[in-house]
């Protein structure tokens, strides 16, 4: 009675090409894809929050429209009246400047408000954007909106992520569509890659066209040694290797704290999140259901203290996200876009390396990178309550690079910067090996 | 659009008259009273687990379900086949005997089998059941399938109070029915009424007709000392003055054990569970919604510390169960069954009380005794898998007795006992006092 | 370094005697008892807390010599000063109505006051004490003081339970004494004797002569039914047999709690708790060190899951506690006290059954009942803040009887009512069976 | 009865030179001025384990012998005896290639070996150490017997803060010495100094002369931008404004992790780690016992979170680590050693900053930067199990430069790194700002 294979990833067609829209269709475009995303879902679906991080798709179906109805809607609108002024504590994520938030590990215990009552606070948010819209809107507003569409899209990749925690740790092992793919061909051996040091330009310049996150300005000089990059991911051939040489075993290919979550008594690290050992043989999950593992596809949804192993194992190094960038931009001919394997290829699953070259920058997997997530020399956070947006999360995290299969094409930039804590292994991560 | 009012408890009317009905019709009486209860809740309901003892809806639905299935239909109806070979763990409360069970506190992180699934899995059941019970049925079997009703009536009282935990913690206040009471008049003040020592005798013979549990077999002498029992619950009233008096700030009125819980960081205990002050003004949510405190209604939702510390603040004592029991079957017209505020009133919240003598010994709320639940002199449990249905939890609770107002009058009987840890609040649990 | 050896338990005998003494000779000899108990300790060993429930001696001494403080010293006293106005806060166990109390589970946290400031305390309380007991001591003064010195009796006993603790999962197994026991003799086959039902009177005259607790009063009428006891301890040897046959693998044999306290992930129970296996084989530590298993011996430091478990295992129960004190005073020529294997007999050990009729019931070890630890009809704790020494204990603690080896024997009585929390096992606790 | 006064600091003078000492002398000097720290101490204090990252005193000496023994004396000396085979186990602190390690947070629950039983372990592995010594000693011993000195002095230091973390959260804040300190002068205003940007070199070449540890080599080029350096601490003062100001309840200050840390429900941060208010007004605890708040002395023992509210609330920033040591040797003459409030100037305490120009660059607190505590690029760990000494912390941890109070003299360098996690604040751990 769950509708299966609706989804197949041509609907976010769309709003991939967003940059050349006006922003009213941009907002048509990105706000329908959430949706679409969500067609698959049972109601049930919808409601449960299976860690503390995994938010449920209902809670963020109603809190990036939240963020348009307190940043945009209620300051610039006279008169405007909240859809239901419980929905301001209910859906703040962690904007302080706002207010008191409802506890994040308590999401998954809300059946209230409904789907449907969601569903009817997004038309109720969406209309009156719309005729927001129709209106002259100045740059600071169109700024917001923006920077709200982004914010979507970062919550269409976690809808993803989340969803799959959900039905890949039911016993059931249920798939969210149905999707045939072909088996993948063994890639080439890995080789490494050589990039120049010296002094290179990394991050946006504040004052360049288009959106970025302020975490990626300014743009400014980094000081690069000689480097090489592995061609391509590490698969998840390799990794077993890796896993049958004891890697989970062998407490000096490891870091201090990585060794205490490998031996975690509650949650300890035996295999990457979705493997599952069944009778003996290995399978992943993946969000076309369970299937046994495709040595040729890349590890994936590792945290990066399985990455750190698994390259000091190999005698390599993980890349700082400097050599990353500087390696990415060097393989786009300038003005292209990052091309790769995003959501709106329909696989939402990463796909294996094919051909030579510098292969997978872009998509399949994010990219851990040795590097801590922190300010760029002279950042300023944007303004006001969005000032939480990026900066206060500098500590403790890593940047990981390139977005993932479930990330949204139009979403991605060669300055992106995403971040996790080095534990989290329910995003879409996996290896790229650095070497001096 | 979720759809209110539709409960008013006379469907359970059908199920109450229980004894005068061939099993068939039971079965269907009762397996239909839990679908009616569920009437009322919209598909996420079903869904969530707003605490580890408050299990989904949805999950109620399908163990009562997975018990016909496990001991009646796989065990007597050869060549059964089970409707989905995952149900067998999934749905596995705590038998032992059965296999392993998927862990408790992880049952609302399942949004799959949907609800549809759930219910055809009910009518997949029933079906088989329906078809065992036209055949001749014999008394062990029939014993067997009677248990497993009033195993479903349980789940239906839990099920109102798992409901309740979920939408009275939820911001929204969401009711599950709506309900008109009338303002309920002052109850005249408590006095005690005298019962004589001596000789009685408590529990059931295991021989009587109709149904009871092991735990409360046999029926055997117990020797008590003269005592008085309230001819009343204490009211809200009551409970407010023992607020107003320091009542949960002074140790010396506290079992050591309730002191902690008391002080607990994260959980500690200021006024009944589902009281909240607003505005400085005391309310009471209750299954039609948040009301302002009516002062001459039960207090209910209190621990078995809250009544112990009550109790001695009032110069009294909660009563054992044998005082209980005793002085209620001296009210009951031999033959006749209890009468009070159940299930089918269609109040789902306890009711003041009206006149005078021994009242409200039945439904409106659990009645802590001091009692902790343990076998009875000659106690031998059910055999086979089911002998895990009662003794094993035979430590560190306590017994209440009389039912509540969400229990299912033919469910109750003057010899039945219900057991909780003493910190547990979320059940409809009151106070009743004796003295020597 | 360590002087061993020092401790033969005659240093007791002297309190042994207390009943015969007067009340300054009790004092004296009490509180002697307690530095004899130290005397092989090295200062360190005065401490530390291994576990939240295992106090530091250095505390023991200090909280009893704080109880004739405050009670008395500071009461009756006129003038009298402090020794230090910060231990007023340092040694309060728990009694709320002299004020706040420094954390339990921080007693060990504490290097100072030291040892010799302790010591310090003490003498300086004793001489106060002393110039005290010369005066006319009043009834009321004179009960506080006995009161004390069996309040510091009962520290005693805890004083050798926690070092046992430390010192048992010391890696090194140091010991505390050195003792040569002779190899025991296999005792006669478990039988059971039988003891006839009826109304019994069990606890103790409120008026009666001697010292008593509050909580074994006031002596009352119990009804049992025939009931028969085993004639002896369960012995070490056949708890392994137990333990042979799968005993802590068997769902079936546990109350559902112990279930849960035997799979904890951090502290499950695999064996009691001294049992240590070394190179396959079974050793157990003592307080005079780490020796071979001995099968004979009486099993101990076991949880009272465990003895259900054992129970449930060879067809049979735990007594409750008025069958016990009905069998234990049955034997007992009227005006004899208990006569068994106390501290005085400098064991610190159970010794093995020898002979026959009821063995054991004296010493050895606590025997775990099936009674929860309430009070008796009619309970009236002590007045004061005296009133908080036994009765809010009242919940979740089940009774245990008859004195260990490290119970002073002046201490115990056949109406002497001890409880811990049914998963504890730092204590000398033992299995003695009932059947119906 | 426990000395006070002992320690004046004149002890550790003789360490301090020990770039001009043979390996022998430097050996007795540093060996020596562990046991000089301890002579206040009573036994008591060795023992206890105040929090997990607080080990005792008597874990610090046995430890630091245990790396004597284990790789100088087992692998140099033919036929070498182990002191007491068992401590191989008990005294490894994390080196996996040495084996399993006791359990850290159990170290404070080892009453055995006793103090003195440790006193007897340094001295046999000293005679042992010094008769090694007296032989030609081969470039590779000499690196891992200096390494062991360097290590012991580390562990110095963490005597220091380990124990104050004991005596500073007893309720009767013993001192561990006497000192008399005249009140401090207030500081000049803070300024900013200017340091140009462009290519730096940080770290130290792997070939230098003396001593350094793996993670601070290889020496490498960096690029800065221009940046101001204030020219001395942040004072207690100061650091009081910011709390008057809301500092720790207003989250737009904080990092997010902070945040969490500020509210954490058990022990949530309000003030620096040994400033307590009594009677409304603050006061600190320092080794000398507890005085009224010194408003001109640098603030001390606050988190990397507070530092960096602290520095956002100031408009400025943490310094990163390269500007540290850029700042640093700029100010150095060539081939002098670092000057300041080392352990040897007695005071346990920082002092307040008197003068102009770059001040208190070393010692008085450790100064934390932004800088995440990762590997220079090139990077190699020392080799063998030694590799376990610094690489396997490079993750989640932060920088901090210049040493404290409480750090020898001879153990600093411009190069050094120490390094926590952001939380920590038991270390002596201070404020510099930095601006663009």
């Amino acid at each position: 009675m769950v509708r299966l294979g609706a989804y197949d990833g041509a609907q976010f067609q769309t709003a991939r090409a967003m940059s050349t829209l006006d922003l009213s269709s941009q907002y048509e475009a990105v706000r329908g894809a959430s949706l679409v995303a969500c067609e698959p879902l049972a109601i049930e679906d919808y409601v449960i929050q299976p860690m503390a991080d995994a938010s449920p798709p209902k809670w963020h179906l109603a809190h990036v429209t939240w963020f348009f109805e307190i940043f945009l809607l209620r300051e610039h609108v006279p008169g405007y009246e909240l859809f239901n002024p419980g929905f301001e504590y209910l859906f703040n994520s962690y904007y302080n400047g706002v207010g008191e938030q409802f506890p994040r590990p308590r999401r998954g215990q809300l059946s209230r408000p409904t789907v449907a009552e969601v569903m009817d606070y997004r038309g109720y948010v969406d209309r009156a954007m719309i005729k927001l819209l129709e209106k002259r809107v100045e740059p600071a507003m169109a700024f917001k909106i923006t920077l709200g569409l982004h914010h979507e899209q970062q919550h269409q990749e976690l809808l993803f992520t989340d969803l799959k925690y959900n039905l890949g740790n039911n016993p059931l092992f249920p798939a969210y569509h149905q999707f045939k793919r072909s088996a993948a061909r063994q890639p080439e051996p890995l080789s490494f890659l050589p990039f120049a040091g010296g002094i290179h330009q990394i991050g946006r310049d504040s004052g360049a066209e288009g959106f970025g996150y302020d975490n990626e300005s300014p743009r400014h000089d980094v000081l690069l040694r000689d480097f090489e990059l592995a061609d391509r991911l590490i698969t998840n051939g390799e990794f077993l290797t890796f896993m049958d040489d004891g890697g989970y075993r062998r407490p000096e290919l490891w870091l201090s704290d990585g060794w205490t979550r490998v031996n975690d008594a509650k949650s300890g690290f035996t295999a990457p999140l979705y493997w599952r050992q069944i009778d003996g043989k290995w399978h992943e999950y993946g969000l076309s259901g369970l299937t046994p593992l495709d040595l040729n596809l890349p590890v994936c949804h590792i945290s990066a203290y399985e990455a750190d192993a698994y390259a000091r194992w190999a005698n390599a190094r993980l890349p700082t996200e400097a050599e990353w960038e500087v390696a990415a931009t060097s393989v786009m001919t300038s003005g292209k876009e990052p091309a790769g394997n995003f959501v709106e290829s329909g696989q939402l699953h990463p796909l294996a390396s094919e051909g030579s070259g510098l292969q997978q920058m872009w998509g399949d997997v994010w990219e851990w990178t040795s590097s801590s997530y922190a300010p760029y020399p002279g950042f300023r956070p944007f303004s006001g309550a969005l000032g939480e947006y990026n900066g206060k999360f500098m500590a403790n995290q890593l940047v990981l690079r390139g977005g993932s299969c479930v990330t949204p094409a139009s979403h991605i930039r060669s300055t992106y910067r995403n971040f996790f804590y080095p534990g989290d292994r329910w995003q879409f991560s996996g290896i790229r090996l650095a070497r001096d």
